[in-house]
């Protein structure tokens, strides 16, 4: 990490540190990719910018490790395409009316399956759109071969230089010809690059949408400033992404996480679940739903007595400690599981951490002379104690979805389609419709994103009669809940 | 109902037609009360206005229905107390220091056994109280009794005319030499008393705790008009109040409601839920813990995505009408179940409703000739088709919970401990510590209420480091979260 | 109980003392009625046996408390009606071809809500009835009384004393021009009572179907001596009995017992279930559903695994017993729960008993000057300890189920069928089909019961093509299992 | 599969066609091993018949692979003995008495992690063991490299052929001045060595312990034709095994098989899992636990009324089709999901079977010309109909653990403990003890393995007092059911 330099990765680790976990499972994307596909074998030393490549069709206009993996690509995009319904439901809509004819965007996003959905969703939506890397490791590089094949520049390989990834970026808006007239940032590289290099773009640029916390933190700074030259969408902060996207995500991976790396039964296992956030109520739910038992530590009395009523046993750390067989961090804080705690750990007991920071477990404390760490698997040592005892230390104290392969794309899919309404709501407001100032998603809109969601389900929403209606005094087509209500 | 006139209740029901679901347990509570205890004979009838009665200790201030019961109340009180511990620590915390020495409160609330548990706490932390009921329902006779026995002066009695309802909440304020300087209300009764009959006593008035949506409305008319005299704090939106009370009230009675009345076997019966509110989701997390088949019915599709989420499905009436074995209502909207609903029901099907409105299931339209109504045991009615098809009604639309004797009084507890400590904050108060305003309870005793009710769980909060407080940037004592966390 | 001495009540009494909890819900259901139906004032002291009464067809071949409650019985009757849908298939399908035309059944059951249902059906199948109750303290006298008007010869009062209970079934057999051919016994008094007085009667009968473990072993004694006259069919021990009675029993009925009696919220309560077969089993299910913490205790490994497996933690009683707030007995043992450990329990811990054996917990123990009992409630006392501490025993040791009102009728109708079925058998079998022999209920049938009780579910088999049944070496039409699988 | 003719695979597979699918969970394991190895680069083409190995001790009595990957292999045994704490507890056991000095075994298993624990236990207990595989496909090669390494004389490779494997039976018993007393068998091939080439040994066997239905079968008949030279034990059919094994292995099995595959998010999907067997009710409590909805189909009634009560819709496949997003066939019969079917489900719906025949969905039906296959990952095929409808195929309908990494080490424990066990007793008993019979595993012996496992929860068994073991009549020491009881 510390050759990695650029203002992008540090502000972001700067702000990770600052926020609670109740954020953003996209930074475990990133890691996880990350983690993932180090693996792969660097075949081709050759810098893309020093290859020439062109697609099918010939276009030139991308900059990608290599557009032979175009189709292994495209069958990890149709992949993710059956788990996305709700933008599938607006591609199929669009077949009518685009309403994104005209739209310029460039982004700078994951390269991943899923957001190469949420792109092609766009082009067929009308938009002509460029696209960079937010970030250096999470690139799929035959995603990114994919996109190029189908046409859309894309900028990005996996384990670009700090140069290279600015190059990246600055190759999507620095063309002739062409000015983008929508951003869709994840971080705000893009949009600062614009800002810093290309001020005349703004003038065209009709909104900008974000979906980080970092990213929001940079225009809330734009907007002080007086700088922010438009109006900008945070979809960070809307309703549905706070309510689905943390629990569920982490309910779908922690039973898959546990058990590939360490084939462990989890039928009766005695598990203490750290923190009782949106990321341990998921951890929770799925190992309860498992037969484990569950015992939760927390400092807020509030999640503290959730976690008693959902049944489930509140203690502090070392008090039971010396019974659990997994103990997994979920607080988004330092130094929760220490030395001492390891100390009183049983022979076989495994650690991982589940929550945003990898300083929640001190692994560092391990590196002492009379303990051995053995790599047993991919991402599993055992530290083994000069007693013969084993603590069973995941990814290092890491995340662990890091080593575990699967990613519940449905979950994401719905950051994915706030990201889409986001773009066409800017695009086709009226001309002083939206100030130069930041909104968050709005609740009626979110309302919306949920209802594509429902079809997934073949579940079918009733609807109000007017008598109905008139009688809770709101709109038949909604908002149904006042903004406050989550 | 046509026949009581007074403003309390007029208002509160016209209130409670425009409010949603998410409100006020205490509903419930005061209708269950009146169903149950209607049945109880009434043995005696002279007003208690004219009759002359005395506690062993020879003290008269008091109006009750009959001080005899006192045993029977007393012994109702103990049951409650086991489960309201947090009131309990509070009474034991007073042992040394009081808070409320010099506080004389008024009250005007429900006259139960879990609410004798707050008045007996208050008096326990020093305050001398009166008493009379929000409600002329829902008091508990002998609950009453065996205040009056303990000195409390309470002015109650079930049954009690409109004359009698005001002039009981006169007898509490209108003493001579003791002159109130706190208001505890519950509708806004008490409050609008003496500010129409006793403006001089509203000087003294330190704040007013108040715990209804009604009672907060109409805090918001007196403060819009500048006539509100001092601080009040309205413990209704509390966060604790909002995540607890209607889920788990629900959570803990829906199954008792339907087996005392129909003997019902749950297990695998298919059960439909018509909204996914806080209400919805009790009903629906406990009919699945006895492994019913859940579907629901929803037109909120944020609601609606995390029911599916949940595992149930989502359907509109009338798409499974015709298969469902219980039809429970959780709306808090209007004429949801038709009569062409129940007209394709099957032989057998139970109809009821948890919601807050008793228009939900529209029970006039099965008051048809060609329709058999038979009263099969209390608060259960066959409708008989001329086909022999028989829908088991239940309560006759009204609240199930009407025919359920038990009250999760825990849960009652989390509002009442909210009560008492928004009392100590005002009269502990500095002169001018807070404004002539409507105050939410702060989210910092949000969570010291749920500390105190982690007690009942042999609960342990862990505590943050010097070094996590600083890392997250939180208080070490709270509060934990931002206000806008739900 | 001393007074009474008749040998059915002495003998059954002694055969529960021998056997384990895997047996008899009905047990149950006797003692719960004995108790809840006590509280009815006795309004009419002149003994059935001196009292003149006939039916609306002028019929008086019957003897029952008073004819007049027949429409609140067969209110009753109506309300288990809806939960037998079984019997009522049988009824329809024997509109056409009457299986027990020219069967002539004397019965001695239960005179309950769901036995009147089963009795009806043998009726509607073309059987004549006569009926003696095999349980003084079971009947329900408004039962009787709907049979009684509808024609059913029935002999049963609530309270009959002993020399009434055989007067009652003498009166089924000494019939003029009435010969029984099939017996319907629990418990084996009427079997016995013929074999007794009226040994010509045997030639005649087809068989016997006997349900109880008592009755079981006495036929068994019949047979060893030689005595046995024809065929008997064995009910209890099918395997849809064993496999569905004590679970869904005990599933259906914890929660309410324990709240009824005691308001107790239990979300996040510590339950100490003791004992995991079946009846535990079925206790920790509903529990676990309702989001408790559940300790088991357990002296079988096999059994304690299974609890282990499903997420329970494995304790001894004097481990926990300090921390649980419910402590539950499922073991049909004696003196599980001492003085010893009822001096360990936290303030207001409940106890009580799901288990056959009123002598789980030492109740007498309790019985010592120090501790005051202090009756609360009905079936609830507060033991109280010299320094305040309260124990709250339920049903003062005696089976829960005592306290609360609701059967699982549903659960019942599965043995209420296989006894029909029994006797179907037994009259249409050919002559020389079965032996003079004890015959467990076979498995083809057993899945027939359950076919049957489908129907009360939309629940829809499949069917096995001709290659599967090949395949798999089953017959289409079943039995698909082996007898021994369970 | 055509190149393989030796009998014991052919008979295997002719066994597994006429049987349940209530057996034998190992089957998952062999073509697990199967299908996750072949992927390894065959990095070295000379049979190990031809190379010359000596461990680090110098000894050669062994024909492995690669002795080089024994410290791989040594870690993947570490791993798995975390999850076997019984067999740990056998070894430390022995550490004081060794129970099986003097046995001499010739073991004939799967060369798995988890049975290198089991053999390595044995070599603890004092006994000389020569090992040899009972499957080709199933071999570990770094986990016989491990046991070489520590001495273990092991004969076996991933892939050898027919010849090598009875050449690798034969090296075990063909030594000289070694001659084996103890035969641990799966399948039989081993003792059916013995018989046919070594005859003059049999006289020295004390016994023979076989863990599969085909073993048992074969010994069935040499015992028929009065050819049994000795006790055998069948393990197969203990009660632990029948309850434990195929429940828990595919419960902690399929929601892994099912993300590592398609990233599939579970929360609120329809799924339809064909067969309500142990391995169809392992795969629903799973679901379930995850929030799925689960419909279920079944030809058994008792099996259906099961589903039905535990809360699963009972339904024909066809009924429920054309909505489900997942089918999972567990019905051990052939022709499930036919053609007929696959052309009704909807698009992205995911098919795959956890039943042990593979012929459970008739995927030679997809081979026609008007589909297109696309392989999207391993294991995962897009069968394409015309229209664009894509059908997602896991590991072309063969077991879907195929595709899954994970096993659950702690079920197979179960086993393992008890073939140990098994041993020790036949080695220990008296001369006469045990007849030339087959023996099913003793309840009592069922109840000790399972109390091993109480271990690994950290759970404590209640011990009976003497009055409660006269009370109801068992030994204090158990066994505390009888042998019919599940």
């Amino acid at each position: 990490f510390t050759k990695i330099g650029f203002c992008g990765i540090r502000f972001l680790i700067s702000v990770m540190h600052k926020t609670d976990v109740f954020t953003d499972c996209y930074c475990i994307v990133i890691l996880h990719f990350f983690l993932v596909h180090t693996q792969e074998s660097l075949e081709d030393e050759v810098s893309p910018r020093n290859k020439e490549q062109k697609n099918s069709d010939g276009s030139k206009d991308f900059c990608i490790k290599n557009i032979h993996q175009a189709a292994f690509g495209r069958r990890e995009i149709e992949i993710a395409e059956l788990e996305m319904p709700a933008l599938m439901i607006l591609r199929k809509a669009a077949q009518g009316e685009k309403p994104l004819v005209g739209a310029r965007i460039v982004g700078c996003t994951h390269i991943t399956a899923h957001t190469a959905v949420l792109m092609e969703t766009l082009s067929a939506l009308g938009a002509q759109c460029r696209w960079a890397a937010c970030n250096i490791y999470s690139i799929q590089n035959e995603v990114a071969a994919a996109l190029a094949e189908r046409g859309v520049p894309v900028f990005a390989w996996k384990g670009e230089s700090e140069d290279d990834y600015f190059w990246c970026i600055d190759s999507c808006v620095n063309v002739e010809g062409w000015e983008p007239n929508l951003i869709l940032d994840d971080g705000g590289d893009m949009t600062h690059w614009i800002y810093k290099k290309y001020p005349q773009l703004l003038k065209n640029i009709k909104g900008i949408v974000e979906e980080s916390v970092t990213g929001v933190h940079r225009l809330h700074q734009l907007y002080k400033t007086g700088k922010l030259c438009g109006p900008a969408i945070n979809v960070n902060e809307s309703v549905i992404k706070q309510k689905f996207d943390n629990f569920y995500f982490c309910k779908e991976s922690i039973l898959d996480g546990l058990k590939r790396t360490t084939d462990v039964t989890l039928s009766g296992k005695q598990v203490l679940v750290c923190g009782y956030g949106e990321v341990g109520k998921g951890c929770c739910a799925a190992l309860k739903g498992l037969r484990a038992i569950v015992y939760v530590t927390e400092v807020d009395p509030i999640c503290a007595l959730q976690a008693c009523m959902d049944g489930f046993q509140l203690a502090r750390l070392n008090e039971v400690i010396e019974m659990v067989d997994i103990v997994i961090t979920c607080t988004g804080n330092i130094n929760v599981v220490l030395r001492e705690h390891l100390e009183h750990m049983k022979n076989g007991c495994i650690v991982c951490n589940m929550g945003h920071s990898n300083t929640e477990i001190d692994v560092t404390s391990l590196m002492t002379p009379e303990l051995t760490w053995r790599r047993i698997r991919a991402h599993v040592d055992h530290i083994i104690w000069p007693d013969g005892k084993i603590i069973v230390l995941l990814a290092e104290g890491r995340l662990l979805n890091l080593s575990c392969s699967t990613v519940p794309v449905y979950v994401l899919s719905i950051t994915a389609t706030t990201q889409v309404l986001a773009l066409i709501e800017l695009f086709n407001a009226p001309e002083r419709g939206y100030k130069q100032d930041i909104y968050v998603f709005p609740r009626k809109m979110d309302e919306f994103v949920a209802a594509l969601h429902l079809q997934n389900f073949d579940a079918h929403l009733t609807e109000l009669t007017d008598e109905q209606v008139k009688y809770i005094g709101v709109n038949k087509n909604g908002p149904f809940k006042p903004s406050y209500y989550r």
